[in-house]
């Protein structure tokens, strides 16, 4: 029998290398799918819908927010991005353990439609590390690294609203780390509707 | 700083090998300790107040039940058994994580009064399994056996409700994969308040 994936919602400070755990995570074992946003927005040389977004209209977007298709969505510059629900649901079905990189508000949302996904906060050992990675970088000004430091200061106050907090202090061991929860996460009863329906069946007899 | 504890609560099928999880997890990781129960009955020879339970008299035991002194109890008989938040809140603010062994009813009551409670459903992988091992003790009748497989029948409606199904094939593997599940839920922002705050306070900086 398959079982069931897992939706995990990555989220954290800008320069706590979310993008880089997910992107290592994908690399080093093979049960993770990327989730696919939906988009008003047109599509950019080389991207093609269905892999990098689902490109469609306003009205077909607006569509999908009446019907309640979508997990989370947002407008950003005028245009909408959202989660379809329903590719998810196919990934999930289809065994993978689906990853959505996404904000704090749209990880809550989330939660609210999706209650059984793990929602994930990354972030760096300390504020002094997150402050010195994003100066590292070398191509950020002053202003955006203060820009961004004052964001992370009102994430910081949603951080107790996730599942786990993953400190990224070493990328092996995070990725790992991350992993971990995620096969914990398998042992949910959620994830093994058809187990406990097989032994439910089988004690039947003893009744 | 001490990071709080975890408390795991154990229950399964009569036959699916919690106890030995159990002892086997005391003994092979020295982070845990276990719940130590309140009860009316008299000791025995041998237990010893505050170590095997806390033995009290019936209007003690009363007097916790109306000062919600217990994260659950039970009467078995005609004597209490139930379990004092406080010994566990020592146990688990000391950073040690609380195991408790009991059977569904209480395990349900205690995820109501104690939510961050980390529920386990220990199974063995099937029903035969779990039969040709009550079968194989060579100490139980043919009728407790088959009053366990009824019970266990019972029981099984309530899996789901748990956080977690361990499945008992291996000895080894299963105790390790439950010291997973509590490292897991360790990185829970319940069980981080001070890193959380830490943190918080740094970022307060760059508001």
């Amino acid at each position: 029998m398959i079982q069931k994936g897992v939706l995990l919602v990555v989220s954290g400070f800008s320069g706590a290398g979310k993008g880089t755990v997910v992107k290592k995570i994908m690399s080093d074992y093979d049960n993770y799918s990327l989730s696919i946003s939906m988009t008003t927005r047109s599509p950019r040389e080389g991207e093609v819908d269905g892999r990098e977004y689902f490109f469609v209209t306003k009205e077909k977007f607006e569509e999908a927010i009446d019907n309640d298709e979508l997990l989370e969505h947002a407008c950003y510059v005028s245009n909408y991005y959202g989660t379809p629900r329903k590719y998810v649901e196919q990934q999930l079905e289809s065994g993978k353990d689906v990853i959505l990189e996404i904000e704090t508000n749209g990880a809550l949302q989330i939660k609210k439609k999706f209650p059984e996904a793990i929602l994930i906060f990354v972030t760096p050992p300390s504020a002094e590390v997150l402050h010195g990675r994003l100066a590292g970088r070398g191509t950020e000004t002053a202003e955006v690294i203060a820009e961004r430091m004052k964001k992370a200061n009102e994430e910081a106050l949603l951080m107790q609203k996730y599942d786990y907090i993953l400190v990224n202090d070493e990328l092996n061991k995070c990725v790992e780390n991350l992993n971990t929860i995620i096969s914990v996460a398998h042992q949910n009863p959620k994830n093994n509707e058809a187990f406990i329906e097989t032994i439910k069946k089988e004690l039947e007899v003893y009744k």
